[in-house]
């Protein structure tokens, strides 16, 4: 490999304190081996505080932008990469990086794991607990489990009681 | 809602005879409803069966392609949007949908899930263990779980072993 | 073919009264021949008046959104494809046209041109006089000729006489 | 400015031998500038050649990617985006860039100019002749100019002789 290493840092933008303090040792440690950090690029979170560990270690940063100027960077992105796609900038994330270290974070972050794994980047989790993302939004009512194709119907009519106006 | 409902089904390339007779039946059921089903509208696994169920009970069917041509349109999709955009179209396939109806499938239908869930889009698993997925990475060495910033970086030593050549 | 030929109208947000009159026959003779509309689906201009022709007529039209809900859809779009990828989704609108054609419009519409000609899509230019169009952006400064790598460094310094500072 | 400035330079893959020689001192004036050079990251034309001129002078390079891999590109790439999104990555190269050096190309290059303009980027357009891009296309007879909406249903009809039967 003729090109610095790059690792793509993912996580959630609203994490706990542990979560900031080890994506910032992270962010450091990538600096010190002399990688490229590249994350999400906002001004939140898992990719705030990695950037943070990494630009202050003497590494460059790099944030995949999902909104549409560079406004929204955070200050320690040297390189901020405006894509204006929103969440579709997350498969730019994984693609990107060499391999990907998942921090704990919500749907984005499990739906830039997913990526990777479907493009069989070496993927590792950081103390990302997956299997118990869904129950919150079992809990809201937003997901529902069915058992057959029958149920389904039901439960879009109940979600939708005028939906068969448009027909 | 003054549009007909469109009901996005997401689920797997490669799937069990079940999955695909479910997939069947769902998109025969949206369609005697008067509803549009939407998917990722390649010839096969889930995308090929529920375009047939839909289709052939007399619905319109939506798909959204990843490759740059409509070539790679199952034969029962009538309207192959063509965004030549990989997995990127995931999140367009999900943003289009009123609801989500997710079959069992790999990573691509996981990513799925996990990005109308961000959206905050009704999203209904029909026979999905979520839980499940994951090993089979992990048994590839793919997937790997790490507890701190310092083993995170060992492993990557370890996947890249001329890693800190390009500093 | 065995699918209905879909034909991708493309033009300006704001046009004037003639250029959306044509626009709206046009959807209409486009729905006429058993065809499909598929435009950039907003509630202005030529996407607007050719919508309206088409599904006054009975054809079935597609919008093509760069917003990342259903929301700024025009009503007469029954098909709302949701992007949530700004203008980026004009590829996407190029790639699912079997034929372009082009009304007057600005630089949207140009960079749609210009993308169909590249995947070598039939393009039809509709009264649209490109020759005219940089002009306006000559006189606002936004797009200056230069003849040599170093007048363009000139004018990048003229731009922005603060860019060394981040060296 | 806190961060260097980003010049993204655009540009065909193929072009004569002036145009690489234009593009390489542009390159190389850029990184004696302590800017950042941004292109589409290809190993052709004026991608290659500004590159080359930018990584040997010893500034930083970073190439937005059409394709799912970084194999694709060019050696004086320091940092490869990789969005497999074929030409939707033109949007990002825009987004991405503080200012805009058009150097001459196709219609990927002239896409490029065209949304710089709409998101009121500055634009440099480098011995760069727009007017006579289009009599190529109108010779190939991929582009047409019509004069009224029934002469473009001609035309469809036309290039598509059988496409009144998917109806």
């Amino acid at each position: 490999m003729n090109r610095p290493l790059i690792v793509g840092v993912m996580g959630g933008g609203k994490v706990a304190e542990q979560v900031r303090t080890n994506a910032y040792t992270l962010g450091s440690l990538i600096a010190k081996q002399g990688w490229i950090l590249l994350n999400g690029g906002r001004q939140a979170g898992v990719m705030s505080a990695s950037a943070s560990g990494a630009h202050e270690a003497g590494g460059l940063t790099i944030g995949i932008l999902p909104d549409n100027t560079a406004r929204s960077a955070d200050a320690h992105i040297q390189i901020p990469i405006v894509t204006g796609m929103g969440n579709a900038r997350n498969c730019i994330n994984v693609l990107s990086s060499d391999v990907v270290v998942a921090c704990p974070g919500g749907m984005g972050t499990l739906s830039e794991i997913a990526l990777a794994l479907k493009c069989q980047k070496p993927t590792l989790l950081l103390n990302y607990n997956i299997e118990r993302q869904f129950e919150r939004y079992q809990a809201d009512g937003i997901l529902k489990y069915v058992d057959s194709p029958q149920q389904a119907i039901e439960q879009i009519q109940a979600i939708f009681p005028n939906a068969n106006e448009g027909k």
